[in-house]
């Protein structure tokens, strides 16, 4: 019950198939004080696991050092084939500030792996979002255009030096972007029509890109089991757009064209905040302080 | 980050008036591995402290003992007068479980401190809410009735013979009651209007006592430097009857006057649940689980 720092930590590895390979991957976060492994998530199609780990920084930090370690033996990017976007075997590290940890100091913690991985590997690290060195890196998709197979070109390109290690993609390791950043909540908000249309014109209203909240990336999905659609979207800063305000906006959008917002789903994990908002801005609770919630308390 | 069970404790004792005494009884919760004091607030009017304390329960429930050997030297219930009805010294110790404790836990450590404080002190105790031993004792105000001065009187009736401890009055420190109970959420809900009497009605007719929401106690109360009138509720269990419920109940009943619900306050703590409860009614969020909620990850 002390002031304890905790980090999450969600590493993507290029493995998604070979559930051996993957099984020697994720142990390093297994067993260890102060690390606790919460899911992993592998996809075949895109030859892909998501491992979500959270706990002290500097043993996060260290586990993760350790897993690298481990998929850069077993994972061989000349062969490596997948319908996601990947550049390298550790693909991308993000660290993710979850409580009394600032984002300067994730943004350092992410800094201090990129150096300790680039010297122990020999691979080129890029750093990203909050820890990027010049705004074309914060978003992973420009460090990562090209992916693999074009990175030995790209690297070469004075503006696409790596931040930490060699100008030189490791041969069967690829490259790795590492970097803090906010949580993301996965948000979907279903729609009582099956026209997708709908659905892709409602993502286009309320996503950052075509004008809407700045803090949301949004498409529309169809689930055709269920005869629906949904606007899927990944909220990038919950503190700064908070959900309730996207849910409201679908809503705003939707009675345009008569159709109604029948329902939502929260996608994984998310911090208690994004939801606590939600219910402080229904209810119209005034000067309510997270201090009040007993488990902030409990955890101080 | 290990199962740790936890428990809140939230003794009131019948000093509110000299900071020096009240120092002193709060003592035993400070410095202590395994135990966290949260807060501590007196009410000179009352003449009575309520204090908050979080942690393992063996330890919370040692913390309890020591403050009340010190209460009972300090207090003399001969001399007390305050506002609000009171029986002892230690006047009542609920035990609330908090995370990985279940009520029936709860239930045993009450009985365990019941025991103990009443060998130790000699003290008559009564177990009230869900470690009553008779219906007639699950509501406190039944066990208090009568106050200090009454119970000399009403100890030696057969039903109100205590669970343990002497049947005869402590005379300085009177009788003490403990139990255990789900957290108190107090919400209040204020309305457009200065009429003390809507806030009234309307408080009837969401209370549980005039056939409103089962888990909830209610009244209406003058915010006389706003101008306005307010529903302030006692929400007991915030499990069974959502926050959502009683706000969207409170607006259907002011419909009816013409008065509007113009938002709400939260007093002191309360648990994630009953807020993330709210804002998943609000969005609409399907299948949602509380294993989502990263702090309860990370805590477990």
């Amino acid at each position: 019950m002390g002031m304890t720092k905790i980090v999450e930590c969600v590493p993507n590895f290029s493995e998604g198939i070979d559930l051996d390979k993957i099984e020697k991957i994720v142990n390093p976060f297994r067993g260890k004080d102060n690390v606790k492994l919460l899911d992993y998530k592998r996809d075949a199609d895109h030859n892909r696991v998501v491992v979500t780990v959270v706990g002290e920084p500097q043993a996060v930090k260290n586990a993760m050092l350790e897993a690298m370690g481990v998929a850069i033996e077993v994972i061989d990017m000349r062969n490596h084939k997948g319908e996601h976007p990947r550049m390298g075997a550790v693909d991308v590290v993000p660290f993710i500030p979850v409580k009394n940890m600032t984002m300067t100091e994730a943004v350092e913690l992410s800094k201090e792996f990129a150096k300790e991985a680039a010297e122990r590997y020999n691979v080129p690290i890029f750093l990203y979002e909050k820890s990027a060195s010049s705004p074309d890196r914060e978003n992973l998709a420009n460090i990562r255009k090209g992916e693999y197979e074009g990175m030995f070109e790209k690297i070469k390109q004075p503006e696409w030096k790596p931040d930490f290690g060699p100008t030189e993609v490791h041969p069967t390791a690829g490259v790795t972007a590492t970097g803090a950043r906010m949580p993301l909540v996965a948000f979907n908000v279903n729609l009582g029509t099956n026209n997708i249309e709908i659905a892709n014109k409602i993502a286009k209203n309320v996503r950052f890109l075509n004008g809407g909240l700045r803090y949301c990336k949004a498409i529309g999905i169809e689930l055709k089991d269920r005869g629906i659609v949904q606007v899927s979207m990944n909220m990038t800063d919950y503190t700064k757009t908070a959900l309730y305000r996207a849910f409201e906006l679908i809503k705003v959008e939707a009675r345009r064209y008569g159709v109604p917002v029948i329902g939502s789903e929260i996608i994984g994990l998310l911090p208690m905040e994004a939801l606590i908002d939600t219910a402080v801005y229904y209810l119209g609770v005034e000067d309510f302080s997270m201090d009040q919630v007993l488990e902030n308390r409990i955890m101080e």
